[in-house]
């Protein structure tokens, strides 16, 4: 049965846009009256598209609709990839008043909203997240965008999308490693801003992991209510909205050096935000029950709690040297000042990072 | 003598910024108030380099100046191309504080202010236009992007600069083809709002042909000030601003037709404004005379008068129904309503369209 359960407004001023949460939405919610045009494309993987795109393309009656299907996992979220987009906008004769829709995970939406943001110089987009990573982070915010070889995400736009639709049913086929991964970014939201949901999580952990639909809908909106009130209050991230980077300076090394699709993006977080509770408890700022209750709410989660085999010290700090955060070359990190809230700081002591890698590296 | 002579603001709110016209700017005139950080990266080509390049370091006083310098070309502006800026910015760890500065023609200009819109997801950046044709154009408006095989400018962002320096100077080592490319631009100015311009032009043009530097800098400000007109009443192209593509539905399909680089865009857009012109005639909505007018003038530039050799009506068609003007499928043309002002149009009849096409191709 096709059931809104909740609804959120993005506040952007003119460049606001709701996010639909329910279940079985999916080819029962019409999405036309966002569509400025006559022209819709559809952007999906190959894992996705035999599961929901015939349900996509009911979602746009009376359209025409066309699709381009790219292939799985983050090491294709690259400009070649990104090109196949452009090459089925420009075969089918799409104009700029044409609509963008991504249908998968974070790098179908970040890919996705980085295409419409170039194409023909911007056109819309219409996020459908399929993963409950996507559906809790990437498809909130705005942030588009593809890898360098040199570095995760360092070419992109901020794009916001016209409407978000997140279909719960969706997550009935994610395989339960995605699932953690989606519950790195879900506890993250506790961690850095709202104690009350790190409490609710650590009552509820067993239900989400073995993916109760009701609990899931109430942990993506607490997520997206708490990334939207960080992007409202700060949109291209001049400030508060760093502390969305809690565990990403760390996480980024990972999925660097073990290569993009080997570490889910989720799972790299989750170990570092461990990573990060570790060293704030060396900075002093928590306690080390703290940094406990940080480990055992992500080991929970079914997340590894340790680096790749192999990964150095000397590995970590050359591959967050080239983080967005840093400015003139400064090392920024965001820490947890308490659990419940984080902070970005360009002040801890060396000697303390390196003890952290240190114990981690081994 | 360093002398500057004229400046102009371009109003679009928070995004406005100055254009700064004179003579022997470079290198005399500081840029520093305009950058952020404390990094730069110049972008430019292997011809502007050895020209310019020292002049332009000397621009920014005390700060960490990298360089890049690219092939130069229309048919370099390519993503392969585009990359080699990012390969710099992260191979040289420039943080998301950087400003890049374009040195070079419309091809540095376009590639470095989209390079600018997506590292990082967005830097500040400065234009320093080196060719007739820039300085008239690129620079004004935040139009950046590269090319796609099936078409111009296809992948892009608006993104303003901070700042525009123009210095007169640079059109001394100037080619004279280019520089009557970079006089298409200007003559369309006149014949899309401005018929004093376009009497005046009349009056001076073997002097501009000639490289008179001041009338040369009286042709860039009022160039300028015209088409800052026209950004800020429309900055995204909304309306009135598709009138600056009077004579670009056909020079595109020119360019692409000629292989990208073998013509120059102002040539092309030279002996599109002629074709445009014909096609008003046709229309009932200027006279053989004022057609004639046009005609003469674009020559009187130095301008080809007609497409490349072999080019067909069927060339034209198929590389015209991808411009981006057209909505849903439907051809958008910018016609003259008298000589002086502009009109865009999906009404002309197609039979019009023919017989000049049919007329040109031969």
């Amino acid at each position: 049965m096709s059931r809104i359960l909740h609804e959120l407004n993005v506040d952007l001023g003119d460049r606001s846009y709701p996010i639909v949460i329910g279940q079985q939405l999916l080819g029962n919610y019409d999405l036309t009256p966002w569509v400025g045009g006559s022209q819709v494309m559809i952007v999906t993987n190959e894992t996705v598209a035999p599961l929901y795109l015939e349900r996509a393309i009911r979602s746009f009656p009376g359209l025409q609709v066309d699709t381009v299907v790219l292939p799985d996992g983050e090491q294709y979220k690259d400009w070649g990839t990104l090109n196949r987009i452009f090459d089925a906008l420009l075969e089918k004769r799409h104009s700029r008043k044409t609509t963008l829709v991504a249908l998968g995970g974070g790098v179908v939406g970040d890919m996705t909203g980085f295409a419409a943001a170039c194409y023909q110089r911007g056109v819309p987009f219409i996020q459908i997240p399929t993963t409950l990573l996507s559906q809790v982070d990437s498809s909130v915010g705005g942030k588009t965008g593809i890898n360098h070889p040199l570095g995760k995400n360092m070419i992109g736009a901020f794009h916001q999308p016209d409407v978000v639709l997140i279909d719960t049913a969706s997550l009935t086929t994610l395989p339960s490693r995605e699932v953690s991964a989606g519950l790195a970014e879900v506890i993250k939201y506790g961690l850095i801003r709202d104690l009350d949901f790190l409490a609710w999580l650590e009552a509820e952990m067993e239900r989400l992991v073995a993916l109760d639909s009701e609990a899931l809908a109430e942990a993506i909106y607490r997520s997206c209510r708490c990334k939207a009130e960080v992007v409202a209050l700060d949109e291209r991230e001049g400030g508060l909205r760093a502390i969305l980077n809690l565990g990403h300076t760390f996480g980024h090394a990972i999925e660097t050096f073990a290569g993009y699709g080997n570490w889910l993006h989720g799972e790299a977080v989750g170990t570092g935000m461990i990573m990060a509770a570790d060293l704030s408890a060396r900075e002093g700022m928590i306690s080390d029950a703290d940094e406990r209750r940080v480990r055992d709410i992500v080991r929970r989660a079914g997340l590894p709690a340790r680096p790749p085999e192999g990964m150095s010290p000397d590995d970590f700090m050359a591959l967050m040297a080239v983080d967005k955060k840093n400015i003139d070359g400064k090392l920024r990190l965001v820490l947890l000042a308490h659990v419940g809230q984080a902070v970005v700081t360009a002040d801890s002591k060396p000697e303390n990072l390196t003890e952290t890698l240190a114990k981690f590296c081994r």
